[in-house]
């Protein structure tokens, strides 16, 4: 009999998390199971009790999930597999019968406070704010009676017997999270449509061009880079690696030309993997126009020391 | 009369902003108020009930306070006045009497949770954490008997009428905090031995290389990049704003010259100001035998015009 | 009774240095005089007997005019004042009544061959070509009966009493030759509706991205640069100083901040002068819609400084 | 029986050309035979009436030898096999008998002229000059009575039956002059202990910051370019294509991947070869302690694309 996969993400239950990874195909006849910090998540896949774990990684409205990029720097090593990108609003749940009227205490996630914060200075200026470890977790404590209200996902309602009183909150338009699927190191999947190569890099200290150079390995391939977030590497301030998404796959010839280049620059660079581009704004057409450029580009070398190539 | 300044710090009292206030000559006689988070300290200065606000920045461990970056950088325009490092440790505060076999839940601000995360593991790997919006507000819940412990300076001890159980507690050794005081736009203060120069520009949309520039407009007038910080825009996934620091003073000729380079270059740029460096790294000399150079080159350059060059 | 003002050109009376020159209006009342050699008439200026030279610098098909370069560059400083374009065509020039099929011998300035080489190839193949020291000198030389005919202007032909048998001779339709008129340093001319600044600069020794850098000061800046010409130092092969045109005027702002650039980076830089661009390719505007960026720039920094700036 | 090779020199018998030919083995059996010019000498090797020719490229006082330069650009490919660097000075050679006061007239090659001028304003200030089309020209007319001295290398004196009645002059101590053994393409030879690699590049019109991406190609490669020089591509002033040499091989990876990152940038890249270095300032120890490093950088993305990597 056939073992099931085993997926872990964010929990509690109800989480953007669990949605997120029931988008994936592999989660369908997985068995998904929550875990209760980020942390704890990738510690299951790093001991083997997960096959994956899929946790956030930047929101477009506060930006990086700093745990996500720090595990991923410096714990034991992991690969990205896959993203997911959820727009996000919030859902104000409340126990059934709760009115407006009646809420003096919000609780939910930084985060979400973050996304909510006008709205909850216009509807509710007088609640008492306080944060709860993760949006599911502050359902949790609004069913046990701890505060009124939680800003959480519509869709966590019914896992904590809840409703939801206001729907669609977000202070901006348009917000999204970006999730990932984390698993063991292995071999990377063969280029999609179009990928994204993620990697951390170390610079060498007192070199204050070193980033100048980073950027350059990619420029001169021509080689975009998606996202690039600086984050201290706990040697004191001023002393920080660079976390980097670039668009294509490490095994594009532009790509991997950029990551030997990082190699031979940088004191350490940290491979996290190639995987598909997820949202809107990735292009219908193979990102690279590109490697026949380099492949017509090393015929040409090829000619060339042969004697064959006349210019 | 004279009316005493009033100064507000991210409270309450008994947080690591109030001891960094207090570490300042202007906190000398002022009143000090402690404000209950980042946005209302800040708050308090752009409506004029504060002369300043003395706000965290920047953890050596945890990296960017990102609610202190994004109010700079959308928020009503505010400038950093001076800034302050301040070394960090915990103390496990309790009330009078409780001891380590008593404790089942524990407390503190989320960054002090990730400095003390080892700790914990070994030392009480059983007790229950909840986050608490500061550490001095974690110390406050502990006296009214809601947690066991909170994780706060040992300064925050006395004021809650709480004891330390024990003290100096960091996973990291050496971390440290930076915290920088903000005014209302104003002049800037005159160069000082060493200083430093922050903004925050915005890059144009879909020009991969704009970062590059950007980097370029710096190394190109030999001026040192201290930090810098992606912020998303909040225009969706893959829109940044950068925060960065600069070594030297606006009114230097190079830091000026890559300013208005950076004003050129960007749609949009906003300056926070220059202000002396704090901490252990600052050398002892005044930063730029630089400006020297640069007014070597201006006279050359007026003697190229005027014919009086003759190399 | 005023003294008339006294230019050389390069010799002798006919030349297409001798046109170029009377294309100024400088040169309408003045006395205009022959020098043997590029050298002898910068000699000229340099002694004080003539206010200016009207030298060739740079050929369309042959390229730099290296005699002219290595004299600005190394020898008792001048300033370029003017430059002129003029297309380049040449006669075949003859003593009246000479036929095609009496010419044995062919001279010209070692320029001319290039030029036509194959002209020669199709209309004279067992001619014997014998260099002069200029074109107008070997039509002296075929007046004296040295030669049977000289590559030459057309307008030559009367001063030297020949006739041209062949006229519009190029084996490159459209050459054209590029002259400078210098002068001793003084100061720069105010800008123009074009202007073109030239300067010399040697790079560190060992520095292998020296030239690199050279170009980012002007990149940084906007500005293009229209020639770069390396020249060896003297000092061995492997060691160059490059000689080099951009667009602008040094009193632009933009084109001021990179020459600046280039004083502090390199051991010596030579200001050659601003002056008004020549020919077809110069745009009918004003180069820079250039300074007012800079000065919007300047105006943003003084705000900033004075805190009047609310991005 | 076997055919002897055949090599060609830059003419007539005499010439450095010839003496810097000879130092190769591959002359040591070869049928020797001057051309008269450049051109002649590559078209001979081209037609295959032979092997393969020797030529000057380069001169440590004048710089650039153009029409070498211009024939490898435009004319029907070649390739460099070889360079040879040889110290260059001037005798005067003059017919038995001729003393320093009976000397009125003198010849020699432009270039001589050149690297002779402050000898000859010294001790000779009222000879004069006349140019011929090579030293060994210049001596063959003085053989003939037109001219009283030439200057030429020592070595010419026997073929042309003079004497040497000054040796070792030349203005610049140390002036050498490299020549470069042209043959048409093939397969490049084997790595060196330290070789050179050249090519010639047009750059896209209209693209003002192309050289500055041509010298990035190399720069992120950490590959020395020991000579650019521009050269007009004949289609009007402002239009150049660059020549250059770079340190290593072209079989050597940092240099295969600038020379594709040429070909991809480029609108048009024309290789000339790979060669061992000559001359003093070639390092003892193979340039490129190199490549180890980017064999490494291979190893380790190819170990990430595995999964095998765990930094």
């Amino acid at each position: 009999m056939p073992v099931r996969a085993r997926y872990t993400y964010l929990g509690p239950e109800g989480t953007f998390s669990e949605v997120a990874l029931r988008t994936l195909p592999e989660a369908a006849d997985a068995e998904l199971i929550p875990s209760s910090s980020v942390t704890a998540a990738l510690d299951a896949v790093r001991c083997g009790a997960a096959t994956g774990a899929l946790v956030p990684i930047e929101n477009s409205v506060e930006g990086a999930v700093t745990t996500t990029l720090d595990e991923l720097a410096t714990g034991q090593p992991l690969m990205i597999h896959r993203e997911v990108v959820l727009p996000i609003s919030f859902a104000l749940l409340v126990r059934p019968g709760t009115q407006m009227d009646d809420v003096k205490t919000v609780t939910g996630h930084p985060v979400a406070q973050a996304q909510v914060r006008r709205w909850l200075a216009t509807h509710l200026p007088h609640a008492e704010w306080e944060s709860a470890a993760s949006n599911a977790e502050g359902a949790r404590l609004v069913r046990d009676g701890r505060f009124d209200c939680a800003f959480a996902g519509a869709f966590a309602a019914r896992t904590y017997g809840l409703e939801a009183l206001v729907t669609d909150i977000n202070d901006v338009a348009g917000a999204t999270t970006r999730f990932v699927l984390l698993g063991r190191p292995g071999r990377i999947s063969a280029p999609s449509r179009a990928d994204k190569t993620s990697a951390v890099v170390w610079l060498a200290h007192n070199h204050p061009g070193a980033l100048l150079e980073l950027l350059q390995e990619w420029a001169v391939r021509g080689v975009n880079l998606l996202r690039i977030e600086s984050r201290p590497t706990g040697e004191g301030l001023g002393q920080y690696c660079f976390s980097f998404d670039a668009e294509g796959h490490a095994g594009d010839r532009r790509v991997a030309e950029a990551l030997m280049g990082l190699f031979r620059l940088c004191p350490k660079v940290r491979f996290l993997g190639s995987y598909p581009r997820a949202g809107e704004s990735v292009p219908r057409q193979r990102t690279a126009p590109a490697d026949p450029e380099f492949t017509r580009a090393a015929d040409w070398l090829a000619r060339c020391l042969d004697g064959r190539e006349a210019a």
